[in-house]
């Protein structure tokens, strides 16, 4: 692509492009208008944090991780406003900018996690009045997006070891290099086992009524040059009873204490039916997406959106005119249906205590 | 509605639509396009077999027991056209029209149930050249309708028996009054609870690729004033697993003998979920649905349909060009996943062989 926006400034997500990315000048959020893929490839230019907080509601951007990583930039943009405040006045402004960004998606942790760093940071800083809080917010979202980056990566490597040559690879919604601040990590999984020189193609679930997979997996894998074809949903059984499926990988939006897991509607459907043929259902996800607050997948808010994400299709009424629809936009997957847990740190296998991963029996916990 | 165009004529699916009917001079079909619905309620005029057969190939009329009727009804225009030839050529003509339907769509088994039914009419009159063998044919097109309306009805008394007071149904598909001559089997089903005073709600799985349950089944329930909720296909287990679903009912394509059930793909998934969760799985379906030449359902050719219709929605491409689709059209449901099955000459719990029901011991089987 020779039309990214960040032309002259490095691109952190490690591709030729990225769900959110900061401009060298720290003034700019550019952001990859999903919605609009695959059709177009078009990146929207938000200078504000209400700006960015509106294109996360709005679904411009997708994926807990990239969220998180477009909450703190969203931070770098109130810090900016806000430089020649006072400190209290600039507390109350970063204070303010978290509140409205939270708000806009109940379910990834990612973005209350990335606004409480940004917090902090703020009020290290606050009595530094002007350029110098500005520029540590963007050192902070550029960090975390590294790390999160760099987390994908490990993520890949581990969950790549379970993954057998030749394997056919299940995966619902898009928990990709578009999910995340790159590389992905459901799809971060297949990229390591392609990486390592394993056969592996992708059964991509279509996931309505967003279409993440037909739409977003199905572009980013196939950019990489790795296989993939697209199912609806419904299909996902009749494959795997027919042998189709080698194991399901999806990411998540909030990894309860227990490891439930929090992810886009339709993933428990899938962990159901992978028990049911005894194909192994994974979980991969950075460890900035468990809430060791939540004991169980109960704990967890389930955001329900409009109605209209499912009555409607391209601007187009598919359901008659006064019939109700219900969105709930995520499902829980109990523990017990989920085979291993990759992160950055580690694979966890349930049912497990996440205060107390197993490696931490092997050193400190982080 | 005041412009359906059989006006004068009955309409003999007993509503004020119909999927298909023949018009009183035995001379045109009416098949409502289901394609359109619910933005629009148009009604196609087909005059040739061809016509008809383009019909149910283009899924302008789909579900099982109505392309059984629209095939009848076929072989009708097929001896019109026919009714002047010699005893051979007639029935040389009668049976290249039912190779055409026949090729059409290869899972639904009443379409090959009907045209052997015409076929053997055909060549009990073939002797008797002239308007004989057309009106002969469209008696019994009539009949095999009447008697499809019937069959519901008997199917709906029966399974509304099994859903207790209050109930909410989750169904998959379209198996109304649309899919069959009218009334529907698994809608008739929730139409029987209704008409005995049962209050009963139902939730319509949207049902991609075709959106039968969001466009139809939505439709035809508003229209009967029976409350309904649309959910993408991947609702249905976060439904289940919050209780809110005390029953699945759904139609069937084709039934083995041994009651492995072939209906619209996504089925089968969903048939796991109810099993997951402790719900019944009911299937609701004519006699003819039964293919007692079927051994299991390993024997039932599944229809591969074309892959665009994953691709495309709303004449859109949504996933991006170049990547691959699977469109299988149907799934089996194994018997020991099925509940019950509910037909016209009674109930059936499986594991069974249709060959020798359970009511046969009570009298001689037809």
């Amino acid at each position: 692509m020779s039309d990214v926006p960040w032309k002259g400034s490095a691109a952190l997500s490690g591709a030729g492009y990225s769900a959110v990315e900061l401009d060298a000048a720290n003034e700019r959020l550019f952001m990859l208008d999903q919605r609009r893929l695959p059709g177009e490839v078009q990146y929207l230019e938000l200078g504000t944090v209400c700006a960015a907080a509106a294109a996360i509601r709005d679904m411009v951007v997708r994926g807990a991780p990239a969220i998180g990583i477009s909450a703190a930039y969203g931070m770098v943009l109130a810090a900016r406003d806000a430089r020649a405040l006072g400190a209290e006045a600039y507390l109350e402004a970063m204070r303010a900018a978290g509140e409205t960004l939270r708000g806009t998606r109940p379910t990834a942790v990612n973005l209350a996690w990335a606004v409480r760093r940004s917090l902090v940071l703020a009020e290290q800083h606050a009595p530094e009045r002007g350029e110098a809080r500005w520029r540590e917010q963007a050192e902070l979202g550029r960090r975390l997006h590294r790390e999160d980056v760099a987390a994908c990566r490990a993520i890949g490597r581990i969950g790549a070891a379970r993954l057998p040559d030749g394997a056919t690879v299940l995966t619902h919604c898009n928990a990709g290099a578009l999910a995340t601040g790159g590389y992905g990590t459901a799809l971060g999984v297949v990229r390591a086992a392609a990486e390592a020189g394993k056969r592996v193609r992708v059964l991509a679930d279509e996931t309505r009524p967003y279409l993440q997979g037909a739409r977003l997996t199905a572009w980013e894998l196939q950019r990489d040059g790795i296989e993939v074809t697209v199912v609806t949903d419904g299909m996902a059984g009749h494959c795997m009873s027919r042998g189709m499926v080698a194991a399901v990988v999806v990411g998540a939006d909030r990894i309860a204490r227990n490891g439930d897991t929090a992810n886009k509607i339709g993933t428990y459907g899938v962990a159901c039916l992978a028990r049911h043929h005894g194909i192994p259902f994974y979980v991969a996800a950075p460890w900035s997406t468990v809430d060791l607050n939540a004991a169980a997948g109960s704990a967890i808010p389930i955001e329900e959106r409009a109605a209209a994400e499912v009555t409607h299709l391209g601007g187009q009424r598919i359901v008659p005119e006064g019939v109700a629809a219900y969105h709930p936009a995520f499902d829980v997957t109990p523990a017990e249906l989920v085979t291993a847990i990759f992160t950055e740190r580690g694979e966890i296998r349930p049912p497990c205590d996440l205060r107390h991963p197993p490696w931490a029996e092997r050193g400190p916990a982080t």
